[in-house]
């Protein structure tokens, strides 16, 4: 039943009109992680990291059941760290800064205690790592998911295509989904992309929520409209975490329960946008996620009753 | 149980990215009465025009159980023209041309026969216009929606905020619900803008959906994913006719009732942008429209069955 998330852990410094860090802890497996383990326990996670990654956050991952035998740690290297600007519109933000550090020799490998998990978060990173860790699973998960970004889109496009070919689910935003189809209307680019393998496409909106396609079959779950975004950083890994974390505890990688889950990862991230990098996620309880999600049903659901 | 629409009946010429028209019909009462009386009839039309609207038109409309009585016709004057570019991304715009022509000295005179209405919708015109309608009404309507415009908050706020204090309902898309708020965050704005009069906001976000505030409680309504939006159009006053249709039809003002009547409106305006202004919702069956109401329901139906 357990669930392996790869990704980076990392260092962010960020920047929005609300304020100013220099120094916090991020990386795509992180935010996965604090998310997933709301609901679904152990976490294998797969991961690189200095020697300056501090050992209370490895301490606090491994209290919420994240495992760290795929986390290999440099001891005289640096953590990957990113930094960036987020506009006032908090869609958009400038790269400032992005120390790959020891992501630059990542080179994951499957722990034995790995093996035969069932589901399979594949955080963005080079394609060709994250084709590696397919092919070291020896029994292929029940659902892999995958998110990337446009990086790789210009840089590793065939790479890109051969893991595209091996997923189930493909996340990314409306302007990837654009630019990997070269299709503008996000209807025409879901059908494109799922031909080219996954077949399941959830494309994320940020503040204007997120698409699930599958075939012809399309859900909507709007994201909450909140009073203040104060740092959007980690929203779709945590958005990702509650996805998969909600089909990792359910085991049911239908359509219907993706719908579920998507709502649950729209929950998820509205609370992670709420505070500079993971801190609202390491805080959070059961109850407050409960009543967010209640949230959302209020916020969607509407009585059909048009008898002319 | 009948309904009064206030607004223009003009020419547009139109360039969208699939295409252009040099002239065509359009203005915010023509594409209000279109959506509307496929749910309530009659509407009674209060409008101005030049003896250049087709009298073709006005029959086609007539036969929609849209009455005249209040629509000016000045024979040797022109009707009111509009011209606009839409972006590549079909969610802005640029404005070309605006004639005025008749609507230069649009009075509108309520007739007697039209007293008594309960629902009342505003179209977008000069605030001081929309507040002489709302006073020539012997007995307040049961319920009041008005859209309105960057352009009045540019230049006649004062009257703006007099019937702001007159209406019910406000609809207005994301960057005038700012521009009149003075917040940025959606959720800041709708609570300052209620304080201004209007006891419920509708939101509009294009492709984005739609909002509905009413004190603290918010209901979102997603639009459909097309996959083509061949040209916008009209799709906020096709919104409004269907919002306030169904409202008049079920004569039902609660907030409850008003979430299905914002679905009714972004399924009404989701044939809208299928061909260029009005056609397409000239040639609509009730048939199509109840599919598409399913197809809403659909895309945002989820079955949340969270027991950890």
């Amino acid at each position: 039943m357990s669930l392996i998330v790869v990704g980076t852990m990392a260092f962010d410094a960020l920047e929005t009109p609300f304020g100013k860090v220099d120094k916090i802890i991020g990386g795509s497996a992180t935010y996965v992680a604090w998310s997933a383990s709301n609901f679904t326990q152990p976490i294998k996670q797969v991961s690189i990291i200095g020697g300056d990654f501090p050992q209370s956050e490895i301490d606090a991952l491994k209290k919420r059941g994240v495992e760290f035998d795929g986390v290999e740690v440099v001891p005289d290297g640096k953590s990957f760290f990113w930094s960036g600007r987020y506009h006032m519109d908090m869609n958009t933000r400038d790269t400032l800064i992005t120390d790959l550090n020891v992501l630059a020799q990542f080179n994951p490998q499957i722990p034995e205690n790995y093996q035969d998990c069932e589901f399979l978060m594949l955080g963005n990173l080079a394609p060709a790592v994250q084709m590696s860790v397919i092919n070291q699973m020896k029994k292929r998960p029940k659902l892999i998911v995958m998110d990337t970004m446009n990086f790789w889109m210009e840089s590793a496009m065939d790479d890109l295509h051969k893991v595209l070919g091996m997923v189930d689910v493909l996340m990314v935003n409306d302007s990837e989904a654009r630019q990997l189809s070269g299709e503008y209307s996000l209807v025409k680019a879901a059908l494109k992309i799922q031909k080219m393998g996954p077949k399941y496409l959830i494309i994320k909106k940020g503040e204007h929520g997120a698409l699930l396609f599958h075939g012809t079959n399309v859900f909507f779950a709007p994201a909450l409209p909140l009073e203040e975004v104060f740092d959007p950083t980690g929203a779709g890994d945590t958005f990702a975490g509650g996805f998969i974390g909600h089909i990792a505890r359910t085991k049911d990688i239908s359509f219907e329960n993706m719908k579920t889950a998507i709502i649950v990862g729209s929950a998820m991230a509205s609370f992670c946008v709420e505070k500079f990098g993971p801190e609202r996620l390491v805080e959070l309880t059961h109850a407050e996620i409960e009543q967010r999600i209640e949230e959302f049903v209020e916020l969607v659901n509407f009585d059909i009753n048009l008898v002319q």
